[in-house]
């Protein structure tokens, strides 16, 4: 059996209450032409699942409020990984007007900074754009002169609710994480090796198509 | 009366089934020390609600996918004037270097570029990044010659549902819309007045937002 999906009276009834809103169970039975004791089951569900709500004495009203809990559920499932995109990346030494025209030719917003693999910093369009109305010679400085330097990055990992990625962006106000792998080198440090990107526009998409889903 | 919650015994069904699945109502009535009939109007809820699986001749196993219809339907509820912020509008007589520090003051990444009230351009962090690089005075440029000019621009109203304010962001792959009033002048022309903005931020506020109300 799949989902059970609402039967074609509980339809009904969601759009006699949308149309007649407040009404009570007697009006509803009378004009689906079944016993208040039939409908019973049906307004059960409704209510239960939040589709709707029973004011005492008034009626049966249609609650905009389905119940939290499954969207909550269902939201908490999704993953970093299943909605992640390629990272673009470009070592440190490159030069801050180079590393504007890479970030034209990618269509991307931020660009990751790494080092043999290692993330070692990321640099946003903001970023390039506070330097490009400066004085400063793009063509000379490196970007990683002005990048946001480890450990200042906010960061999540493959495993971790799609959800924990847009709280992150919100509080620390960024448009892009980047998605890490950690491991310890030789030494026992910690590093971090960059596998992917999370932005807003990742976020806006998942939102969506969570719509879609019909 | 508010949203009805899942009762305490239904939670516990759910955390049995995630604990046991597949897991039968036999089995499950045992645990919970009750008859199967006492379970059956907990277990069709539950079911109903796409919460649990009921696979025939196994037994109940957990859905990760809620009934759709009630997350699509939530979403759809939502409206742009429940979501949108103010917009940062400029005159388009404005130098694009000082449109850049006005950009910075305001700390968005879209500005609006208005006449009289009226909704006449956009322009983007990515469109100054463009000019900024590029051999221009920016100092002498007025931003109407950069801006993308109206009736190019996409844009949504406050009654619209949130969910085609992010359609549109996706589809258009642009960082913000504006959110407009439409009338019309004395010759019956359609003008669009600027109230707000919707921007992949707010969708993102919005995601997390959802996530919250547990």
């Amino acid at each position: 059996m799949d989902i059970i999906k609402l039967s074609s009276r509980q339809e009904r009834i969601i759009e006699l209450v949308k149309d007649h809103a407040p009404i009570t169970s007697e009006q509803l039975a009378n004009k689906l032409n079944v016993t208040r004791a039939a409908l019973r089951p049906d307004l059960a569900i409704l209510t239960m699942t939040g589709i709707l709500e029973a004011k005492p004495k008034v009626g049966y009203i249609y609650s905009k409020k389905p119940s939290y809990s499954l969207i909550y559920d269902h939201i908490m499932n999704i993953k970093v990984k299943d909605i992640m995109s390629k990272p673009v990346m470009l070592d440190e030494n490159t030069t801050v007007y180079d590393a504007i025209v890479y970030l034209f030719l990618n269509d991307v917003g931020t660009l990751f900074i790494e080092n043999n693999g290692i993330l070692t910093g990321a640099v946003s369009r903001k970023d390039f754009l506070k330097i490009a109305i400066g004085s400063s010679d793009m063509h000379k400085i490196p970007v990683g002169i002005i990048m946001t330097r480890m450990p200042n990055i906010v960061f999540v990992e493959k495993e971790d609710a799609a959800y924990l990625a847009a709280q992150k962006i919100m509080e620390h106000e960024v448009d892009s994480l980047p998605v890490v792998e950690k491991s310890c080198d030789e030494l026992n440090n910690e590093i971090l090796k960059i596998i992917g990107k999370v932005s807003k526009t990742n976020i806006t998409r998942l939102f969506v198509k969570i719509g879609e889903n019909k």
